[in-house]
């Protein structure tokens, strides 16, 4: 039979995926999990006029979205003072890291970001056929100074650091970053992934002017806006990076719900203060269960929180194995020492209540086997 | 200022997009327009049992989509008799047709298709650094003896051709297609277009092994499903071709609503005989319109009419603009001698009212022009 002519970029990569869905784990289960508390999603929904405007406009979606995502664009640039030239809308963070990959990234490039940091920007530099350099994290923290150096010895036109950081919760002051744009070598681009900042404390979010060349700012309508599943992300940059991405990107790719839903979540003040209260409490919740049970929950900027399970990573993940088996979807940082962790998002007392059942079984079974 | 280090391949990019949307045309005019009669979208909408299914789902968007599609994979492989593992869902056949390229093309690849066919395949092909083969319709049908000659000649990995065409709504019999198959070069695809094939006659759909590694198969709920507004495509093809889109695709691309969406779509029987009928009497409707005003309306197969307008591409484009200013918003094909015409798609009774009214003025503005 005629073989396809992959091209050998292509033949070379391998069948993974960055994360397996929840639902793929039920399945395997032949049950649903009680508590959902695994993909850093929003327990507490979508606001209310989200979900109204996206009803209002069902019966729209016999049209294709307007493929410049003007209004969108409109509502973000009044919110951050923005203009709407230097805003471009896509498919989640995901798809905007996708896009900023493939402008900057061929065969070879050297790309730098954290060891165990987020693993769908490695897989888009992976598949565009970069090569990967992780600097280890500092005391639960990415390292700027770290990734700022590999970026000079290995002439990188592209770092990662997300801030506040996934899988840890932790989180440097706007100065910090502020420094990092100053200490990167000429040309390179800062990756900065936003998507926790609107659990942050007040002195986190850099001060940045839109037009600078030297960064990209990607924020989410998945996390704080409770909209995971509509698939909306934005990043903020220079036009040069904008324009770069419009040469390349699928302009038909975004749903009119989803970003009629945006806009009115980004026209709506009220909601992210109410989520954020809610979050500090679950947060609180989640510590108090993890020091029950001798436990340490990290300091968290984000909706999420890592618990330090005490051990070593073969630990963490004998806990999280005996959790998922008690109905509690969580998730674990990938590298070491972040994987003697189990990272828990917050959830609603009811999820938070399953949490308090069982973690003292799934310690107990954790423990027993080592 | 340090600016960031894009691809040559970006550098060397144009900043154009493939389409322009009919909302900026009404942000310069001022005004919306009052009939929609321009992207093949369905006016006469999507099924009732669509639009519950993504109501009832809305308070779920908090949670990421399953990435693997499985429920909507199901159900597709449930109507096509097709097994899920030779099903790829995506972000309409425009995500799929970027993912197709990216897999197949790199640096001077060439990639053939026809001379004014879809413009976003040859965006894709551009922008992923492949070299544009076009070849000339003939008859007003793109020439499948043509475009497997240009595959033999050139070398070419990848031939696009669409069954029904867009823009001229031609058709060719499954035969035809079949035949194609079996005079392509070892190790070319076919990437077969059949977003219009709800349309069309029967016997126009091919019998095709979805192993046969020799072409992929694209499909849409756009059209006949009326949710272009939602996204979603998919397309049929061997398991190493949905594999190798699998090693590179945003997996997180999709929304919640828009697969429940589409899972309802494809399990409701009812709604694609119901739509066809309004587009059958919609076509007439139009051939009748041009008819009376001296215009020749082409045989379609789709959801649109090609109006030959009986002078040259200059003559159809004042036509065009005719139009678009009194309201109307149409397309016309992009190439010689196929631009003749004006491109309608169908449309309900009010919409076709307002062309009635309009088109005679507008020819008689496009003739005094002239």
């Amino acid at each position: 039979m005629s073989r396809p002519r992959f091209t050998p970029l292509v033949q070379s990569l391998p069948s993974t995926v960055p994360f397996v869905g929840p639902e793929t784990q039920e399945r395997a289960m032949g049950r649903a999990f009680k508590a959902r508390l695994g993909a850093n999603e929003s327990v507490f929904g979508p606001s209310p006029a989200v979900q109204a405007a996206m009803q209002a406009a069902l019966p729209d979606i016999w049209m294709y979205a307007d493929p410049t995502h003007l209004a969108l664009r409109e509502a973000l640039s009044a919110r951050h003072d923005v203009p709407v030239e230097n805003i471009v809308v896509g498919e989640g963070i995901d798809g905007l890291l996708g896009l900023l990959v493939r402008v900057l990234v061929s065969d070879g490039t050297p790309v730098v970001t954290s060891r165990g940091a987020y693993p769908t920007f490695n897989y888009h530099v992976t598949s565009f056929g970069g090569r990967l350099v992780q600097v280890p994290y500092r005391d639960d923290h990415e390292d700027p100074d770290a990734l700022v150096a590999a970026a000079h010895s290995e002439g990188a036109p592209l770092v990662y650091i997300a801030n506040p950081d996934n899988p840890m919760g932790s989180w440097h002051g706007a100065e910090v970053i502020e420094g990092m744009l100053d200490a990167l070598p000429e040309g390179c681009v800062l990756c900065l992934d936003e998507a926790y900042m609107e659990f942050a404390p007040d002195g986190t979010e850099p001060r940045i002017d839109p037009e600078d060349d030297r960064v990209i700012r990607m924020r989410t309508f998945s996390k704080a806006q409770g909209m995971a599943g509509a698939r909306v992300g934005y990043a903020i940059g220079s036009r040069r990076m904008i324009e770069a991405f419009g040469k390349v990107k699928n302009h038909f790719s975004m749903t009119r719900l989803s970003l009629v839903g945006a806009e009115a979540a980004a026209r709506d003040a009220t909601w992210i203060p109410h989520v954020r209260r809610e979050v500090v409490a679950a947060r609180a919740r989640i510590a108090a269960i993890a020091e029950a049970n001798g436990l340490t929950a990290l300091p968290s900027a984000t909706n999420f929180v890592a618990v330090d399970c005490g051990r070593d990573g073969d630990f963490a993940k004998a806990v999280l194995s005996a959790l998922i088996e008690r109905g509690v979807f969580v998730r674990m940082p990938f590298a070491e020492p972040e994987n003697r962790c189990i990272r828990v998002s917050a959830g609603t007392p009811e999820m938070l209540d399953v949490l308090e059942a069982v973690l003292p079984e799934a310690l107990a079974e954790a423990r027993a086997a080592r």
